[in-house]
Formats: C-alpha cells, sequence, structure tokens
C-alpha cells in the first residue's frame, strides 16, 4: 500500500487541476515525452503500441470498404498550395516554410504539409482520365505540421500523426454518401473500439474545413465536460476539382470534374482516449486498442509453482488476448499501481493459495472489481470481462455525456450555463454568422455541431429571437 | 496476342536501355509515379501495399527480437545537429531547411531529418539513468529527407520511407553483436523472403556512416552487374553518447556512456526486387512479399458455370494466399500481360474444359511454367508452387551473380574488367585509402565491401602491389 501511495500521489487529482492531471498521466503512463523541437513529441513505445493497434483497427476498416493507401511527398510548392483560394488562407498561416535545400537557396518555398489535398489533387489530375478510373478511394498514414502557438501533447502538437483520405467520384451524390459513410466508419470505430460514445453531426460554415463546401465531425465531451472533435469528413463539390483541372470523359463522351472527399483522424484521438476514460490512477485504457489487455501478477513469486504457473497461464491466454507477465523484482503493490497508471485493462493475480484452489483473481481496472475465475474457464472469461470493461467504460462515459447536457432557450441561459455548468449545452439557432461569433464573444461558447438527429428545442435562435430551424450543440472545446 | 505484345512493347527491353527499363517497369506497373516535388515520389497503391508487406514482416522480426516502435519529430534543431562532428560534416551539405513557421521567421533553423541519431541520442540522455535502463531497442518507420541532386524513384528520392533502428547498450561487445545481429536479420530477410542473395560484410573507412565507428552492410547484385547497399548497421561506439552525454550509473555505480548502434533498411529495397528478378515483360514479385501471390484468370467467363467457379475457387485460395479474381470485361490476352507487368506470381486460368475435368492450368510468372492443378489440391499445390516460384527466384540470382563475379590480381587486370565486364569484382586491398580513391579513379569501381567470408584470393594489392590482407568487393553501385 505504501508503494501504491506512492504512485498515486505522483499524479495531480483531476478536480484539483485537470489539466496537469492530463500531462501527468501522459508522462508517467509512458505514452509520450517532450522533445527538443518546440511543440512536437516524442510517442514513446507504449503510446506508439496504442497508435499503432488504432492504425491497424481503421486501416482493416477503410480497406475493407475498397480503399488503397498510398504515400504522397512530405512537401507542397508554393504554387501548388496556392490554387485553391479559401485552401491557401486557411492554411498558409500557420505552415513550415523550407527554403534552402543544403547550402543553396531554393527557387521557390516549399511548406511542408499540413494536409494533403492540393498534393492528391495534382496525382489525380494525372492518373484520372475516364469515369472508368473512378472513384479513386486513396488514403495515406503519415504526420503533417501546423504551426501552432500553444502546444499539448496529443491534443495539439506541431507535427501530428494521423490518416488522411482522399476520394473522387463521378457525382455529388456519390461523393457526400462517402463523406457520411467515413464519418459512419469514424463514429462506429469510437463507440465499439474506443469506448467513447460520439455525437455526429455537421459543422457550421464556420467551423468548417478551409476550402469544404460540408464538413461532418463527431464530438466527444471529455472529463471536463469540454467538447473534443475526434474525426472529421469533409465533402469539397468539385471545387479542388476545377482549381487543380481534375477532368475526366463521363459516360455521356463529355468533360466533366469530379467531386471529392478528405477525412482524417489523428493522434488527438489519444488525448480523447485518456481525457474520457482516465481517473485519479492514470490511464483506462478500451481494451480493443490496448497495448496490454492483460498483466499477469504473480504474487508470493518466490514460492515453489507460482513462476511456473503464472507463465503456464500466459501462455495460454496469448491465445485469446494481448497479456504479459511481470515477474520482475519489484513488490506486488508497486506493480498493482504501476500498470493501473498504465491502464491495463485487466490484473491477473496468481499466488500460492489460488494455484492449491486451481483459481486466479481478475481485477477490472475501470471499477476495481474483484472476480475469482477457475483457471478451467480461463479462456472463456478473460474475453468476457475484457468485453465486460468495454460496456462500463462506454457507459460510463455516455451518463457522463448525458448527465452533463444541458438545454437552454435564452441568451441568459445559455451564459450562466457556460460559465457554471462544464459540459454541452443544445440550443437552436437561426444559422447566422453574427450570433454564432456573439455566443462565442460573450458567452464564452463555440457551436460543436448540428447533429444529425435533430431535436427542436425550442423555435427561436437562443442569440437573436428570431425564428430558428437548427439546434445544435455548443460548448467548450479541446 | 495482339492486345499481349501492345503491353509489352510498351516497356523498353532490358538490353536495349537498362535505366529506361527501369523507368518504365516502376510507371507501367504502378508502383509509383512522379510528384510536382523535385526528387520526391508518389508511392502509387501497388507500391505502398508491397511496402507494407515489407514493413510488416520486417517489424514483426524486430519486435521479436525485443525492438520497440517510437515516433520521433522529424525537424531537427542545427545546434542539435551540429553536437556531433562527423556526423553533421557528413549531412549538413544535404538537408532541407525550415527557416520560417507561418509568417515569422526561426530563431534557430530546423532541418527535416536526414537521420535520427541526433533525436534519439536527445531523448536518451532524458530516459536512460541506470544500467536498468538498459538496453534500449527502439525503432521506427518515417520518411527522411535528403537534398539528392539526381534522382531516380525508390533508387534514390530526395524524401524516401524507412526504417531506422536506434539501440543504445552497456557494453561494446553487446551493441557489436546487435550491430551484427541485425545485419543477420536484413539478410535472411532479403534471401527468405525478396529471393535476392546478398553479401555481407564491412564497409571500408572511407564509405561508413558519417560519425560511425564501423559499418555494416549487405550488397545485392542487380541484372545489370552494378551493386545495390541492400541494409546496414552501424557500431558508434560511445561516441555519439559523449556528444550528447546521455550517462547511466552502471552496477559498479559509476557514471558510464553506453554504447550505441542504429540500422535502417529504406524504399530502395524496392528498387533491388525491380532490378534482381524484372524482365523484359516487366515486374517479378518474390511470392512472400506479392501484394497478390495468385490472380485467377475466368477464360470464356461469360459461359455458364465459369464465374462462379472462379469466385469459389479465389474464395478457397484466400485461405491460404494472396488472391484475386479479375472477371473485368478485359480480354484474357490483356489480363495476361498485365499480370505479368505486375509481376503476380502465379496465374491461375479456369475455363469450361478445366472445370469438367476438375482442374486449372496455374502458370510461374518466373519461368512461365505451366502446371495443370486439381481443384481438390488447390489449398496444398498452391503455397507449393509459390516457394517454388521463391526458390527459382533465388536460384536465378545467385547463379547471375555468380557467373557475373570475377577476381583480379593487377591494376589493369581490374581496369580491364571493369571496363569490360558489367559485374563485381573480387581483390585483395591494403587498408590505404589512397589505393582506393585511384580504383575509384582510374578503374572507376568503389569499395563495395570487406565481406565476413574472406578468402585470400592474392597476397598484395590490386593497386600498389604492397602486402595485403583484405579481400575485397569492387564494383559499380547505384
Amino acid at each position: 500500500m505504501a508503494d501504491n501511495k506512492k504512485m498515486v500521489n505522483a499524479i495531480t487529482a483531476m478536480d484539483e487541476d485537470f489539466a496537469q492531471w492530463y500531462t501527468d498521466v501522459v508522462k508517467k503512463a509512458e505514452l509520450a515525452d517532450y522533445s527538443c523541437v518546440r511543440g512536437c513529441m516524442v510517442v514513446r513505445p507504449y503510446g506508439c503500441a496504442l497508435w499503432e493497434n488504432i492504425r491497424d483497427e481503421l486501416d482493416a476498416r477503410f480497406k475493407e470498404l475498397g480503399h488503397e493507401n498510398v504515400m504522397m511527398p512530405m512537401f507542397i510548392p508554393e504554387s501548388l498550395l496556392q490554387k485553391e483560394k479559401d485552401h491557401v488562407e486557411g492554411f498558409a498561416p500557420e505552415v513550415a516554410w523550407v527554403t534552402h535545400g543544403g547550402l543553396d537557396e531554393l527557387q521557390e518555398r516549399l511548406c511542408v504539409r499540413p494536409t494533403s489535398e492540393t498534393l492528391f489533387c495534382d496525382h489525380y489530375a494525372h492518373i484520372i482520365h475516364s469515369y472508368r478510373d473512378l472513384p479513386k478511394l486513396y488514403n495515406q498514414w503519415c504526420s503533417v505540421v501546423r504551426w501552432e502557438k500553444t502546444t499539448r501533447p496529443f491534443l495539439r502538437t506541431m507535427e501530428f500523426f494521423w490518416q488522411e483520405g482522399h476520394t473522387m467520384h463521378e457525382t455529388a451524390e456519390e461523393a457526400l454518401a462517402e463523406t457520411e459513410q467515413m464519418l459512419n466508419v469514424y463514429a462506429d470505430f469510437c463507440e465499439q473500439k474506443l469506448a467513447i460514445p460520439v455525437i455526429k453531426g455537421r459543422k457550421t460554415d464556420k467551423e468548417k474545413f478551409a476550402g469544404a463546401e460540408a464538413t461532418y465531425t463527431i464530438e466527444a465531451m471529455m472529463h471536463d465536460g469540454k467538447a473534443l472533435q475526434s474525426g472529421t469528413s469533409h465533402f469539397f463539390g468539385d471545387g479542388f476539382s476545377r482549381a487543380f483541372n481534375v477532368q475526366y470523359t463521363g459516360r455521356d463522351n463529355t468533360l466533366q470534374y469530379p467531386f471529392e472527399t478528405s477525412w482524417g483522424m489523428s493522434t488527438r484521438i489519444i488525448g480523447a482516449i485518456i481525457m474520457t476514460h482516465g481517473d485519479d490512477n492514470g490511464l483506462v485504457m478500451p481494451p480493443a486498442v490496448a497495448p496490454t489487455q492483460v498483466v499477469v501478477v504473480p504474487v508470493a513469486q518466490h514460492k515453489e509453482g507460482v513462476l511456473d504457473k503464472a507463465a503456464e497461464v500466459t501462455a495460454r491466454l496469448k491465445k485469446v488476448a494481448r497479456v504479459k507477465m511481470d515477474d520482475s523484482d519489484n513488490s506486488p503493490g508497486w506493480k498493482f499501481a504501476e500498470y493501473e497508471m498504465k491502464g491495463v485493462p485487466l490484473r491477473l493475480e496468481l499466488g500460492p493459495r489460488d494455484i492449491e484452489n486451481n483459481q486466479c483473481v481478475v481485477v477490472r481496472r475501470d471499477n476495481r472489481e474483484k472476480t475469482i475465475v477457475s483457471l478451467d474457464e480461463l479462456e472463456t472469461k478473460i474475453p468476457e470481462l475484457l468485453q465486460a470493461v468495454h460496456d462500463g467504460l462506454y457507459q460510463k462515459a455516455l451518463a457522463r455525456r448525458e448527465s452533463m447536457t444541458y438545454t437552454v432557450k435564452t441568451f441568459d441561459e445559455m451564459k450562466d450555463t457556460a460559465d457554471n455548468k462544464p459540459g454541452l449545452i443544445r440550443a437552436m439557432w437561426c444559422g447566422d454568422l453574427a450570433c454564432e461569433l456573439k455566443l462565442k464573444d460573450e458567452a464564452g461558447v463555440s457551436s460543436r455541431c448540428m447533429p444529425f438527429e435533430q431535436e427542436a428545442v425550442g423555435e427561436t435562435c437562443v442569440c437573436c429571437g428570431k425564428p430558428a430551424h437548427k439546434m445544435v450543440y455548443w460548448g467548450k472545446a479541446y
């Protein structure tokens, strides 16, 4: 217990200072570390293993839907970035510029990609000629750079890791269907694999992606009531095709511009995992992507037969879960605290008494519930318990979101709720930018999304009082 | 046949213009395309799928040996790059410099990593404190940038994709063992998975990596007799540890500098695959990493039952191989040429007559050998035939290398062989840089490696005639 306390004391309590709690968890759970480059992080082995699991899960879903991976250059020539007006306006102020190669000054500056619509369009202009070449369903896994002023590991870093899908379609309908489909993939992934409930919706024009006609988003609520945009999917119409002269011969033998989408999920989602499930003991990993799903801790491991049995149990479990045994010299108390900090979903304790009784003790990370499991039933019980942890995490997060979601009808109510109650706020909006800006400036909330599942929670705009038909989620956001 | 000819005519013959043949294969097999950024390529879906198979195979081997993946920043501050003298001298002339972030000029320039020893050392200085923290066995998959003057897809590109392992050890012996172990991993991977025979050896001081004490290499021979350095592994001693102040408390309670290694394999290896196995009909993929191992081509597919049977065969084969069916409207002749171009190891033809006889025809890409296979034996015969293609490719490449490897004893012989016989040349060397430079300048050959398997092919240096104890492979190289 002394050991345990020592570890736990090393993290700031959530209620005391949520931002510090977050940083403590990132560092002590060894997900990431600061680097010598401002705003760039080192993703450590535990964080990298988590990202690889996320990548593999998403990548399999993308491929199953017919998407193919490519690898584009990391640089964009300045002239290429400037081809689409809205896009360059959105991104030029926050890119890193390469001006020299070796000892020579470049004739044209290159920016390090902040996103790759321009590069994909340039490539598509070379390879799309006929309707037979459509759809093109490409994706890439890479890192991108945005010159951010304030940064925090995973949540906002100058360089971050992500996937970016870029697709081209014959018709606007097909492209819109793709935009929706990929948002659904993200939402399903978050709920089924990360145990994070999300709200699906559309961004207002103010909040949409630079150059997009429509941006869809999934929004999740963090422990402190703030929203985190967890994945986005954009419909571009044929704007980029026109700007980049991507044309194909259609079924009617005339030249056409294809319709484009893009969609991305990034290492930000690791921030969402931390701030949705974590607690004062550290991280809590959703089982489906946890680098280690079960840690086997031998108790009284010096006693004859304990280590052998623990190794046997570990070997058996390897067939059904990602499992590791810790037979180091550290005390069981130290180990308990360590794997709680790292958020390993299940801890399996095995001592001489357990072995005598042909059983083990399994402790859930999410609620500390202990279950006695017969060693004969390991292969069925452990996956069941992992599923139970997943369900528990999801339900807890959903209940928290519901209890921290408010509905308001007037500006005063909005301001009062925003000032005093962390969480999401549902309110009607007339659709005017002026109201959106006033809510931001005077109530401190931004529009998170216009949810696909609309519900008329009033008849007039929360800001100006005019008739309103859109229900919007408002809140503070990461 | 007309179709077939048309496709084949699209590639320049190897004997006519090997460089053009290479470019044709890269483009027509759709491995990569040029991009709008000088010296940077677009790796297309087929090339990317190949690279992902290479990555997955290598990554599994690394992890089995205890290595863990991390993700480091893509930038290196100028002051960090300068910490190790030899290293900065080697790399500074060929890096891309970021000088502006958004609209602001940076106080310190950042280079885009050409390799990451400096970043790893900086991180290791933070996380290595005690001998208990050693060894550290890290790897990362990423792209790096080197400002090359002349570039060719895969072989030499400004940005290229690779993995770079960086490890720290308590003793020089352990680090040397790691350096050797990882070279063996590369050699084994090349021979067992890529069917590329390699020569393992050590680079001369002139050819070693900037900042390394020793560089080990695997060298492969391409179709045109030129050598291609296919993977390297470096031993740094404690030079970088001292430069970056990485220190740990040893078992004897004194402060020590750990010993470092690094090792890398890049997308260059795709160039090696093309130039080792390819022929005048296009690419030949080694089965173990081929994105598609078997293509099922229905013959007379409009006839009743053909497509159904082909789909059934495809579904069955999916359990033992990466298989795809092409039931497009293109003619069988067009399809045959297309998949030959793409180097798919096995083509499975299935027509009404075959179905009647409960059989199919399987054609090997490497030697066009046809085998009649009973449909009852598919699941055993196809893996056997894939192995046969692998073995055939390896043996053919090995025989070519042997037939194009020469042994010379005098400078005149060396010059004559280098001028007239493409291939590798074995000759003794005294160890003097002056002789190495003279051979380069006057005979046009560089030292490829001092092979681990030494054989005294003479007693005197091929250049100066003084006593010599090192047998060296010399040649022209990519």
